[in-house]
């Protein structure tokens, strides 16, 4: 259950303060040149410390690959990968060792387990992420060859959102903010809502949209592996996600004549005039963008004192120290991207398996 | 692709114009009374034909067990059935042979696969959710002696919408009406709303809310395995839908301090006082009740003229005929009932295989 | 664990004494003619009754198809097929309700489950090799046009055994005699020896040898995918097969320089002088001929008087009745075939899915 | 296809010549102490340079635990895990780079992926057993605890061999000699033959036996998943390996009455006579022995000068340099022992999975 993916896997292991975070990934075609600078830098988008409405502890987290890679290529053998674990400052978590945080992992985790890590989120760290980011960012570097292109960015936090429609921004303005969205007033808003939370020790859910273009006609398989039920999972497996909807979503109260996207000859392609479909009809992409939106909660480490019970179950009171991030968005913009491109991938290698012999 | 769950696997086969549709269910324990009276109660509450807002197309849906049972319990291996196809009138179809129906599967299965059954919706037709419904009602008959329980009912059809609180209605009204709507005002409202779209043709989307009662602590499983993740993907399968959210979903303008779920000791238990989470933390069920809302489109076949292209990409128009669903809800409520229910199966054999010995 | 295979898939489904047998298969490519002659021709090879070296239980064995067929081409979604039970005789077994048959799956069933078809095999049953013979059909029919051949051959029954090289024989003879040996004159022999051994009340163990011609180079998938590794998977997962061995096999008392298989340029292809390694070298086949051996148990049920314990565990007697296969090779070769070519089809669409981008 | 098992899942990644070794173990359950002794220890038996009969290269094959332990107890989450390669040399290979060598994996490889690490064996490198090491030591210590042990030894090098029958031998001195055969006087002679034949430059290849004791009935799954087909897929997916038998194996010119097991009651124990069956009956576990033999061919590398051809497909000479096994069983024996075990933890964990409710 570590494992993401039927062709493209991703294995990934490790916890926020033991040795390093990890993953193994298998089933990356071979002969693709591994660009280190652009899975680094994607590595860097999602590093803590990155601005001042992140969570200021450090880490480098640099990637070292330990195998299936030979000459600066992929082999077609599992591309093995570390990062280690730096910045653990263990003894800020240890008024948490004998009392479950709220809204937290530990509670179902101990009792699951019978043992639990206290000495942080354990397994269930966004640290975790890095694998996925690494992951992720070789599936880009494959995917980027075919003109497939992934673009994730922050369209609400807390009350203040973006249009639905992303084809109103510019989603190369993506990254010239720390909040990662497309328009510069809307973002500086966010960032402000970002800080005032911070100050309050207090956190803030919202909204990451994406848009996936370039995909060609014919991924996805019917009827439990539809393309958008992969991207959804893939979503909801993502730390703090409550939500995941694609094309017209949650916004049903529409009739079938107003949100049937009728076909027409474009220039010799066959195109749709709407995109209520967001891209996928019947699990399967029609070769028009695909689009969805995903909700996170706000995170659940607070700095104020909550009200919970201690591990033998009597009541008690718990408040957070330390570092955290007030809002998780512009940092899962990144992960949303990353795991989007892994379906990507694992889907264009499935349909590369199931095309009739020509 | 078309086999569900890794422990209590569902694999189904059938088109809604071949021989009979059908599935497997591999994994189902051993001595289990296969009570076939509530299997064949499930597949009427799906059936079409049964109230004036469903398509009148009548078929009796009828299951024939194969294999599995043995003087009327489970005994381990797998569990062949079939729902022979009685009422296909292919002619019905004849003028949608060349013509892509917009929104439907036409024209992504075409493209993918080269070839089509033109004849309905072929495998992407809402028939193949009947394997579903008996691996479903299989699961329940194992979960209820568990003593848990799913419930889902319709809770918004266009614009008309209960509350989100779950706890406000009496669940066990859901089948009183034919909306499955468990307020009988809201549903007369709904019922009114479908059947004058209905007259116009068109059709009409919504949401269908679901409950889990009785779930223990503990079942999910990190990081790709989460409990919402499985759900998730269990409802973002069933044809129509367009999201899923379970806990506090999109209503994502909070602050931590707000939505998180602090413990207390319960007489003895350890209970939360809210339940934002919907009764999973970090993917694991933490033993409070289980819910989420799936979102559905309207139902792609209208009976309007639409514009589109013929299958040589040329610009044509269609117009349905025949008989369809003006709303996919009603009959949807046990299909979204059926996949959580297969789904808890599946992650209760998970966990019993991880449990420390004890 | 009822479905084999990962992309090319067959779940198999079916007791002796249930209404029928079948399968589903998922992952065909799509525009396959489906010659049903042909499917139905092996079945008929593995049918019971076909000689009087078999036992002579009469079954039609007539496979009907239910799905994923559409104007006689796949479509590429599901094919589920059944294949009724009509001779079941239940009473014949009447006397083995209570005690376990040695060497049979009674026992272990039994202590399994909790419960068991007492009125045969049930799931044991040669009889569930129906679904696996369909499988291999439509795998044939597809790997057919690539080039792709599987034969097989009995090559040994009791002490009766042919040379080990099967270039030694003509493998276009083997169906032509009724224990499929390609040698007419050990084929009587090994007749001759099964009829003894029938009216004795007794039963005979074997050796099936298998040739793949026409594999291209590159199947199999390092580390635990090798191909050697599925074809011995697929052979052991055999009723009565106690072993497997490919290339030299158990023939291991030799040196490197004797049976490494040396390189040459033929006419522009790379060629090996010998064939020790069995076409597959690492895992992966080299385009040589694939060549291995599965052995076989003599059949568990005899005519004659045995000592066992009831289920209560007293010791008791027990004699079979009834009719009875007295060897179970002549039946197995198309088994064996089947298994391979359902193997081979997996890898290759495996292998498509992995190939570089050209 | 880098991931062995399907509830205890080791996922192995790793070169001869890259930086590292390792692997991922997924769904160990939580609370079980890790000796790090035991585990060094199985390492120490494969490790090269234990004994004159070995390579003389030396690795320290120090593993070290990444993740997945705390407070020296496992938690239930992945186990990753290193082995650094210390000693690589790679211009000894340097001959090797444009050359294949006959029976290596350097022809298939390459054809396959277009590409291949030319520094060694690379992914089909005996060093990548040690990640299986490490997989099956940490399933020995939970199995331990269970009463079940698995003892490997070699029975068989070049013509030299044991009796059938593993009664004979003391298995608690397998590891008094350095080519672990039980019987001191055999395992002269063998030792004497592997250092003749290393002297030729040679290589010699043998059998390898396993006896399984205290695996308790109910272990296999049928039809796919049967117990010794796991275990046979095991062993074919290690290295060098052309045969699998249990049981009675190829020993197959016997009749029924001579080899069906006959049950006995053994002091209110369900019994058998015999043991022709090997422990497993109809797949499943019987609780009877579990025995079964492995056949190794002899390593490809020999420090002989042999034809082949080069990357081009030229005919060429090539001759192996360096440090090499003459002889691959002695080191193969806690590989073998590994697989067994994370085979028997895999389906133990299964079977609870799927025990009827209590």
């Amino acid at each position: 259950m570590n494992t993401f993916g039927r062709l493209y896997r991703l294995t990934s292991f490790g916890e926020s303060h033991g040795v390093a975070v990890g993953g193994v990934i298998d089933g990356c075609p071979p002969g693709l040149e591994l660009d280190l600078d652009l899975i680094q830098n994607e590595l860097n988008r999602r590093r803590p410390g990155q601005s001042r409405i992140t969570t200021p502890r450090v880490e480098s987290d640099t990637v070292e690959f330990l195998s299936g890679v030979f000459e600066g290529k992929t082999t077609g053998t599992p591309i093995g990968f570390i990062v280690k674990n730096e910045n653990q400052q263990s003894n800020d978590y240890s008024n948490i060792k004998d009392a479950y945080r709220p809204s937290h992992a530990d509670f179902t985790y101990h009792q699951k387990y019978g043992i639990r890590d206290y000495r942080g989120g354990g397994r269930s760290s966004a640290r975790e992420t890095i694998a996925r980011i690494v992951g992720g960012a070789v599936a880009k570097l494959y995917l980027d060859k075919l003109g497939i292109d992934v673009k994730a960015y922050t369209s609400q936090v807390g009350h203040i959102g973006l249009e639905n429609d992303y084809r109103m921004y510019d989603l190369t303005k993506i990254d010239d903010n720390i909040v990662r969205c497309p328009d510069p007033e809307v973002a500086e808003l966010m960032i402000k809502l970002i800080q005032e939370t911070r100050y309050q020790g207090d956190t803030i859910g919202g909204i990451i949209t994406c848009v996936i273009k370039g995909v060609p006609v014919g991924l996805g398989e019917p009827v439990f592996g539809k393309l958008h039920t992969a991207l959804g999972a893939a979503m909801l497996g993502i730390n703090a996600v409550k939500g995941f909807e694609y094309g017209m979503g949650f916004n049903v109260s529409k009739k079938g004549s107003e949100v049937n996207d009728s076909f027409y000859d474009s220039n010799g392609t066959i195109s749709t005039r709407t995109n209520y479909s967001g891209g996928i009809q019947a699990g399967i992409s029609n070769g028009q963008d695909i689009y969805f939106r995903v909700a996170f909660k706000p995170v659940s480490t607070i700095l104020m004192e909550q009200q919970t019970v201690d591990i033998t179950g009597k009541n008690t009171t718990i408040k957070a120290r330390g570092r955290h991030d007030p809002c998780v968005l512009p940092r899962a913009v990144p992960i949303v991207e990353a795991m989007a491109y892994m379906t990507i991938m694992d889907y264009y290698l499935i349909s590369k398996a199931n095309k009739p012999e020509s």
